[in-house]
């Protein structure tokens, strides 16, 4: 059932022995909003817990120094979930809340509404912008602790107030929470200029592979289980691969071949306009968005690679009769 | 002089036949608030022209096609420089204005007052933000492309609100240029999202120099005039580097050796907390600000890299005992 402030804000005072969760694989905007909602109740007086499927990475640390394990002398009267959009993403740790959850604060328009109440607002730039209302409906105090992990989520969820999601309103609370004492520039550095030692050799090793078609109008980079395995990285570190071969000037076509297994390749699209992305996965039974889509091709990579060239060719020809 | 607000909108009022100055090698502010500026005059109904001793970059051609050359039925009465903080970065062609500037809009804390009035605000994290209060001033309507040339001011001056120069007010006002019309998504994927191919295949040969020394707490690059040669690649475009040694998690001194001749190195430093870089570069005779700094060395490349090494680890050495 869809909630409103109100009406969510009444559920929390009413509530004690909170839980509050996070998704697998937790990302700024899920531990941001988690942790705030958790200060925020605790400042009232409420005894509350968060937990999470997965170890929180250390980059995060700031905000608390883990999720806390559900102690046995803790037994969660309420449960609160955090820019969970779907089930599937609890992961297998929370896997028993599943069907138990009060309330689900999430800016997902494809929240499944898995939950007795949600409170969604798919206009908003990230859950995080959520928190920050229901911390005023609810009178909080937003001190610097609680600050720092809802400028965390605006950040994270927004490429630093850069991708389209951004709003007006986003940046009217960064201005806030960086008056109430967000420390934004700790934040941003940990956020978008730190990278592994590992990553950051691993970087040249992919950007090598690049390669253009169709008069530069497409670039590709491929990474391969064997380049993975000599460098020690994993599948989970791979997210910021897939924006780079967009980001060449003339690009209109971006594409990052991830091997996932011997003769299984994830494919990752990103275009410019007016290149579909999602129409051009959904030639190989993928989807996604018109900038961004995703699909994944059997075979050898020779065969990948041609299949995904000929696409894109298609796609950039029928973008020119259109 | 140093001027307010009003007083520079009332000699912006009475003058007519405008010439407003850009300076040399052109970022995104000082074209943004000489841009912001002239559509701002024009619409007022007066005779403007704009003018930059350096080539405009291709990827800011959405505020205008280009500077427009002065014609000699244009017979500049009132001078504006935007963003110029001293004489030397007016560029050769702006010469002839140096002493002539009726009125200096800037930001930068050093501006040397070479002005008759100066309208200088060092709290700004862009003039921009300035030329916005100006425009508020001359009861100006923002239109979109005022909003677009203000926007890439505040965008590119703080790396996309991220770097510590960033304030409440800068959020502020991107949501008011936002609302405006701003074509944010538009300009943060040119400024932010955008490389050319030859940078891109440049960026891998680059980052494979990276070496680590003092138990991964230094960092180093190193770009040759021979690598340079090879990729076409000249020094203007090597600016991105400088900030990708200290990227890396645990880092605390990020050096970038710059091959300037035959046995000339220009030297970057970027550090983390405590390390301060400018006295490290004070070593060398360089200096900068405590995060930044930068020396020059002479020398062949091993002679260069083994004291900048040493000057490392002395100044870690010193860190830990302070």
């Amino acid at each position: 059932m869809q909630t409103n402030l109100t009406q969510a804000a009444t559920l929390l005072k009413a509530a004690d022995n909170i839980l509050v969760l996070c998704h697998a694989n937790p990302d700024g905007d899920t531990l941001g909003s988690g942790y705030a909602l958790l200060y925020a109740l605790q400042s009232m007086g409420k005894s509350v817990r968060l937990a999470c499927s997965d170890p929180i990475p250390g980059r995060f640390s700031y905000m608390s120094l883990a999720a806390q394990a559900i102690q046995s002398d803790f037994e969660p009267q309420f449960i609160v979930a955090c820019d969970i959009a779907a089930l599937q993403l609890f992961g297998e740790n929370l896997d028993i809340y599943r069907d138990k959850v009060d309330l689900c604060i999430d800016h997902h328009l494809s929240n499944a509404g898995y939950a007795k109440h949600t409170l969604l607002n798919s206009e908003a730039a990230a859950t995080c912008e959520l928190l920050y209302d229901l911390c005023l409906e609810l009178c909080i105090e937003i001190t610097p602790q609680i600050a720092d992990c809802l400028y965390t989520g605006l950040a994270t969820d927004t490429g630093c107030f850069k991708f389209s999601n951004t709003t007006p309103r986003t940046h009217r609370y960064a201005a806030l929470l960086m008056e109430a004492g967000a420390d934004y520039e700790k934040i941003n550095r940990l956020m978008f200029e730190t990278k592994t030692k590992k990553l950051i050799c691993f970087e040249p090793k992919v950007m090598s592979t690049m390669e253009f078609h169709h008069g530069d109008r497409m670039a590709m980079i491929t990474i391969t289980t064997e380049m993975m395995e000599q460098s020690g990285i994993d599948a989970s570190m791979l997210d910021m691969f897939a924006a780079m071969p967009r980001q060449v000037e003339g690009v209109e076509i971006g594409v990052t071949l991830k091997q996932r297994d011997e003769d299984h390749y994830k494919v990752s699209v990103r275009t410019n306009e007016p290149i579909d992305a999602s129409k051009l996965c959904a030639v190989f039974g993928g989807g996604g968005h018109v900038r961004a889509g995703g699909c994944l091709l059997e075979g050898d990579l020779d065969s990948v690679r041609k299949r995904m060239i000929d696409a894109a060719g298609d796609a950039l020809e029928n973008a020119q009769q259109e």
